[in-house]
């Protein structure tokens, strides 16, 4: 059949799940957005600038599994350039459209505006390349195999990739498939597979003390569902990362808690350290989560499971759809005595370590949930970092979805354990700071239905403070607090506690909402002592309205959590020769 | 001598006449950050994002001559690139500095926060590399060598540099030289020198109608005095490109006006088209300075001066500094009659054109300067484009520094004629929305006693709007005019008048400055009638604080040029198949 290229284009964004297309207008651009305002099902978020909207991409896609970024030539994709980093390093699929000069002026190289206005028309996806999984410039007879590729490749490398679309040929019409995208995966060489699953099992089976190990990319490898129930069926104990917070259920008996090296949860490190059959899904150990390189694990102990490989004690075995792999190890692995029963197994199989984590539960053990359950507010006690984030905690509802921006916020709720089904987002890895408060936008946008709570702290909240607009505009009903400690705590704690440097300005931050949008239904609050939050917790649970909510902390107060990251940060990264606070 | 290699970097800085570093801090930069603050003489001023703080050095650069950005690794040098594309794309000398990893973990590949955890540690350069005249990463070994070749290269390219300087080698010491830095450009080559004067002297006289067009890279190379020298001297009639507004007098009887191909000035285009001797400066002719590319201009009558080059007719000499060439042809062209008068000459020689051109004067032509003068006020008249301009045309005065946005306000200004000595800055070529708000920050900074107009749209100033609170933090006192006409008027010319697309959030703007600091000096004003905006620029006038004046306009109410402009670009972007309004 025959269609437009840009109404191609929306028919395979639309194919793969896409309502939205968030971004910012430009005059490269507006051809195809005529295009996404003809169509059904469809349509257009203007986000204030592009990193915002790159991020609230990032949010949309943690939600709904894609999304969908537009922007225009040059000043709008380079804008948007460390959204599509963080990413391509968290492993977010993201379809990066950039409208682009006309064809013809391209060709002939034709000096422009938003270039350097030198003929080059390669430098934006030179530049765009390292941190997408593909960028390429699309022509009108290249346009069915690159939109086709992109597409595939985003879902399949769980990464951003990024096409140009000139703005004089969205409007011809070219040959297209009728048949839908195929996004499938490659099925497993059968014989592979074979030989994956019966050694597999065997060693599960000789197994003395199995750990699941949770990442980050077991969810965006879709392997949730197929561990939980693995868990569930051998009686599997499971210990998480923090770049995997909550991807698994945080209230399950055989919840371990959360792995990071010498920072472990206790009890957690001689668990994991200590296991003879560590199944991994490709956990990447940086500082933050590696409680500063002080892991211990041991390649000949450790079965990792990535998307399309996996590695049995360091022999990595490729052409395998892991998915068919774990779906298949579920069927053939022996149920534990008492799986099913909601309660950890006990024994000699698998479920015995089991057995043995229900004592060794953090909870009972983690210094930080140690205090009295349910918390007791103390009537004009100053809010510090070490009762807050407790309280935040009963604040927490099952299902959920708790933005936690990097920071005292992600930091502080770490070590609280999160009711079940509870989304966790944060920006493990690549660490951007101003990521979260877009990346609600984009978040609520494609799971409309969720509550959403934000965490962010005031230095975070300024370098993409106006998304708050956009939030309200699309009458989003979140509940974002803002922690105001007047600048940068965690980099306090790093270096340069009373240095002006870390100091940044004092806003009227709960003013926002009205400013943005006068008359806006959500209610700000503010709170600096624990009677006064726990007002404000109850008065937003009370109300149907979005929520603001301004509290005031010390600048020189942490987590106890950042107090020890901190020191250790500038030992890793000043030298012995380097400053200290 | 000994330094570190931190405070060896700082004492270049400093010898190149930097005060302010503008940044934001991350924890590979706080070791540099205390050494900024050890030293005397220069202060770390924090932005409130890093693309806000590129646009700001940017700003500070055009004021001073050159400016320091600083940003950390990875999330916040990408989040900056944008800008430094932007003073490539605009020729701005400016060193970027990014704190990185330390070193040994570089060398070791290790996975880190702000990288894609891949042990690849190239990327950010390799992304970096097509939009700075230079990216490296600084070494021990490397430092004075790679330091020293960055600011030469940064100054004598007129271009942003970029130096990564891990966290671990800012406080180790190396042997650096005694002397400053020597930032001299290689002087000509004697022989090559003198034969293209003599060949210029030739020619000069030979000439009937010569005319000088300048450009931006006329101020970028340092060549604005010995043009106005010249100018003078052999009374040589002159014209602008939009890129290159104000840099020589608006209000001199030799000044044609501006060059726009056929949207030009009345009566530019003849005198630069029908010139047999036609002087310009590396001028790059993109749509928005060309009339969409209707410029007709001939090498066969140009004489072109780029800052290492001439060209004489299409043939191009190098071997030369170009402000040696000028200075000479200053001292060598003869005088002609009444130069020196400050009118315009008569007779036979080069003066005779410039009679010409008086008479041909754009302010008696130029539709949009025939409003009566001074100009009269209707009390109760809505403000419209068509009169806002002339109106504001009279509350700007000699000396003022004015900074126009891209769209609606550098579109309104460019016909109006600056005082004298007006500082005009605008993003003439790569046309970043937002750009102007933090760049208004960085040149106030950088030139503190000069009082700075900012005029902006909403739909740019959404986009890096909490920059307002460095601006108040740093106690500066700016004219900031907000055009409020509720999105993006200058697409709405373009593409889609009455889409949704183009439409923002309505922010109660003139309420900003109250809630980025609580008590700011700075006055808050709103204007929808010309008798309001005259009462607040009278009030502005008598008062010594700065002023947030926001004045409501008809969303679909343009200036002229932008009347013109929009279709005219609709038919360049969307080819004969694409939509138009």
């Amino acid at each position: 059949m025959r269609m437009t290229i840009g109404d191609f284009l929306i028919r395979r964004l639309q194919e793969i799940g896409i309502t939205e297309v968030i971004g910012v207008p430009g005059d490269f651009n507006l051809n195809w957005l005529e295009q996404i305002e003809a169509a059904d099902g469809i349509r257009f978020v203007g986000s204030t600038n592009e990193l915002n909207a790159a991020y609230a991409a990032d949010g949309y896609a943690r939600a709904r599994g894609v999304s969908c970024l537009l922007t225009t030539y040059g000043v709008g994709e380079l804008s948007a350039l460390n959204g599509l980093a963080g990413a391509t390093c968290e492993h977010i699929p993201m379809v990066s459209i950039a409208g682009a000069p006309p064809l013809f002026a391209t060709e002939k190289r034709w000096l422009l505006h938003h270039t350097l206005a030198d003929g080059n028309f390669g430098n934006m996806l030179d530049s765009l390349r390292p941190f997408t999984a593909l960028a390429e410039r699309i022509s009108p007879m290249n346009a069915v195999t690159e939109i086709d590729r992109a597409l595939q490749t985003c879902l399949r490398e769980k990464r951003p990739v990024h096409l140009q679309l000139p703005s004089d040929i969205s409007h011809l019409s070219i040959t297209v498939p009728d048949e839908p995208l195929d996004t499938s995966l490659e099925p497993s060489d059968p014989v592979q597979l074979e030989a994956v699953l019966d050694r597999l099992v065997q060693e599960f089976a000789a197994a003395e003390n199995p750990v699941l190990l949770v990442d980050q990319d077991a969810q965006r490898h879709g392997f949730l569902d197929l561990f939980a129930q693995i868990v569930d069926k051998i009686q599997l104990p499971y210990a998480q990362m923090a770049s995997g917070k909550a991807l698994l259920s945080e209230q399950h008996p055989l919840f371990l808690g959360t792995y990071n090296g010498k920072a472990s949860w206790p009890g957690v490190r001689e668990r994991v350290e200590g296991s003879d059959f560590l199944l991994t899904c490709t956990p990447r150990f940086i500082e933050v989560n590696s409680g500063s390189f002080s892991h211990e694990l041991h390649e000949e102990n450790i079965v990792d499971f990535g998307d399309q490989h996996v590695n049995i004690y360091g022999e990595h075995i490729v052409g395998l759809d892991t998915t068919e792999v774990l779906a298949k190890l579920l069927e053939r692995l022996p149920a534990a005595d008492g799986a099913g029963s909601g309660t950890s197994a006990t024994g000699e199989s698998a479920g015995e370590s089991a057995g043995d984590s229900t004592a060794k539960q953090p909870s009972s053990v983690n210094p930080e949930a140690v205090l009295p359950e349910p918390f007791e507010v103390r009537a004009g006690a100053e809010l510090t970092q070490a009762r807050l984030w407790p309280q935040v905690q009963e604040f927490i509802r099952p299902g959920d979805t708790v933005i936690a921006e990097a920071g005292t916020s992600n930091i502080g709720l770490g070590p609280q354990r999160m009711p079940e089904n509870v989304r966790y987002i944060n920006s493990a890895i690549w660490g951007s700071i101003g990521y979260t408060l877009p990346a609600l936008l984009g978040s609520q946008m494609a799971d409309a239905d969720t509550r959403h709570l934000l965490f962010i702290g005031d230095g975070s909240f300024q370098l993409t403070a106006q998304e708050l607009s956009t939030i309200l505009r699309e009458k989003q009903k979140p509940i974002i607090v803002l922690l105001n400690n007047r600048g940068y705590t965690i980099e306090r704690y790093i270096l340069g506690m009373d240095r002006e440097y870390n100091d940044i300005a004092d806003w009227a931050y709960h003013k926002l909402p009205e400013v943005f949008v006068p008359g806006t239904e959500m209610v700000s609050y503010t709170a600096r002592t624990e009677d006064e939050l726990a007002d404000a917790f109850t008065a937003i649970n009370n109300s149907d309205k979005g929520a603001f909510l301004e509290i005031h902390l010390d600048p020189e107060d942490a987590p106890a959590g950042l107090q020890a990251f901190g020191p250790m940060t500038a030992e890793f990264d000043y030298g012995p020769r380097g400053p200290r606070n």
